[in-house]
């Protein structure tokens, strides 16, 4: 099963350097999910010829506009390209009257049906789910109310080891029943689950947390990512304009990955006052060797 | 003095073929005015290495998105990046509402002072006037309250010919009098100013029409002008359609250079059903023939 993840921004604040504000698309089993959706994302997407219309669920983790200015933008492309199907958006409270507002003034009744749904930014909770995922919250510490969101995969089905069955004419229930961890009768004799299968393929998990101050209190929600994306506005020496901001330096994002065992650090978000991102990338693996940066356009296998 | 016009985004609705959503900037004498703002303008002015900072006036035309979506992640970059002048953003009502509702959810206190003055959308106008330049209003007629721009330049003083006052030690406040249209004596003699002098260069005038019907009310304003922007949102086997959504066809906006009798026409916001533009550059020359495209990036001298 697919989950992958392609970077749509990787500055903070302001676009800079060719590095777009906060946006992320994550293709899990084909269904594509945006992560935020700083100014120019459907843009970007039109670049990396991605069809934003694949795009069911958007999370929003703040009202900074690096996170959302490009959301009232693709609501409104996905109106007059046509779009029918229902869009739910996961947000703050206000995103709704920013979205109605504009369309207010723009005399515009959308084609389709745009849910929002508003988050809780005190207790983190799971906010969606479907057949393959399931989505949590994960409470930041920001200037203003800030979330992350943790896409764990559901547990799949036992795997069938195919060797062992390809001379039998096992029935498609009988195969359903072994990968559901049932025994199957064949031909009077009792085929044992574990004899024919092997355990689900371990479910992934991808952490995102942006943006924070370093802050214990999500470690526990996280640990044990797959993939863990953490902001890194600053390098180590800006640590003090990091906790004026509510920010979070490269070299503390190492010590979260690191802390909360989890297997690989994507770190981006990065101030435009730093054109080279090498010193980032160095900090953050003194801490966490498998760190690597967000790049605008580049996917990474989760 | 400088006067140029420089297309940031020439696309209508949606962004396509890496042609944005409505903007243009223009200078004039070194100093810089932006029309419309949609999506990506800062991207757009980063991109050409334009200096966002130097732009002090804003003229929104109206609240549809591919005219104004750029303009709350130029505002905020500004406030990012220590802006401490004024600007002042001209524009229908509800402008002020739409930005003041974001800069309250992300809790921004703007370091500069910015204005929003409300454009009547009824009545053509004087809205702006500085040492250079007048700028009017063109009442237009669109789904939605929605007004162009007309930039006049001002007459300037007349111009001093250099030879005939070369062996002449003028004063400065001779050689003011004498770009006033005043007669000078100088040593004992009358300098009679229309020997001394030559008219003024012709003020220039640059119309904005975007977007909008076909519709005669606003001709006579832009009677002459020295560059016509008038959008062409599709070429006239479309002009059913044209009507339907408010707008022109690239050779009804040649009909109008034509009966207007304005120098020089240049067509843009154009519909995403069009990647090659061809067809309305010539459909507007049987019309107009000095028509050009809005091309993004380029540059037209006025």
């Amino acid at each position: 099963m697919k989950f992958e993840l392609t970077i749509l921004g990787s500055s903070s604040a302001t676009p800079i350097y060719n590095r777009n504000p906060t946006a992320q698309l994550l293709n899990i089993n084909e269904k594509h999910y945006l992560i935020d959706c700083g100014e120019a994302t459907q843009m970007q997407l039109l670049r990396l010829r991605i069809k934003a219309s694949k795009i069911d669920q958007i999370f929003i983790s703040h009202l900074h506009g690096d996170h959302y200015f490009g959301l009232i933008g693709l609501i409104s492309s996905y109106h007059l390209n046509g779009r029918n199907k229902e869009l739910t958006i996961y947000g703050p409270q206000g995103l709704r009257e920013i979205l109605d507002i504009q369309l207010k003034y723009s005399q515009t009744q959308l084609r389709y049906e745009l849910k929002v749904v508003e988050i809780n930014p005190k207790v983190s909770e799971q906010i969606f789910e479907n057949e393959d995922i399931v989505v949590r919250t994960i409470i930041l510490n920001h200037r203003i109310p800030c979330t992350g969101f943790l896409f764990e995969q559901k547990l799949r089905k036992r795997r069938i080891i195919k060797e062992k069955i390809q001379d039998m004419d096992l029935s498609p229930a009988d195969k359903m029943r072994l990968k559901s961890g049932e025994d199957v009768e064949y031909q009077g004799q009792v085929l044992k689950n574990q004899d024919y299968t092997l355990d689900p393929i371990e479910p992934k998990k991808y952490a995102y947390c942006s943006d924070t101050l370093y802050d214990t209190s999500y470690f526990e929600l996280i640990r044990e990512a797959d993939v863990l994306y953490h902001e890194a506005t600053f390098t180590h020496d800006y640590l003090e304009r990091a906790v004026e901001t509510y920010h979070t330096t490269a070299q503390q994002a190492g010590e979260i990955a690191s802390l909360c065992k989890v297997k690989k650090l994507i770190i981006g978000h990065f101030s435009a006052r730093y054109l080279d991102l090498t010193k980032h990338l160095n900090e953050a693996r003194t801490q966490f060797p498998n760190t690597f940066l967000a790049i605008d356009g580049e996917s990474y296998v989760i």
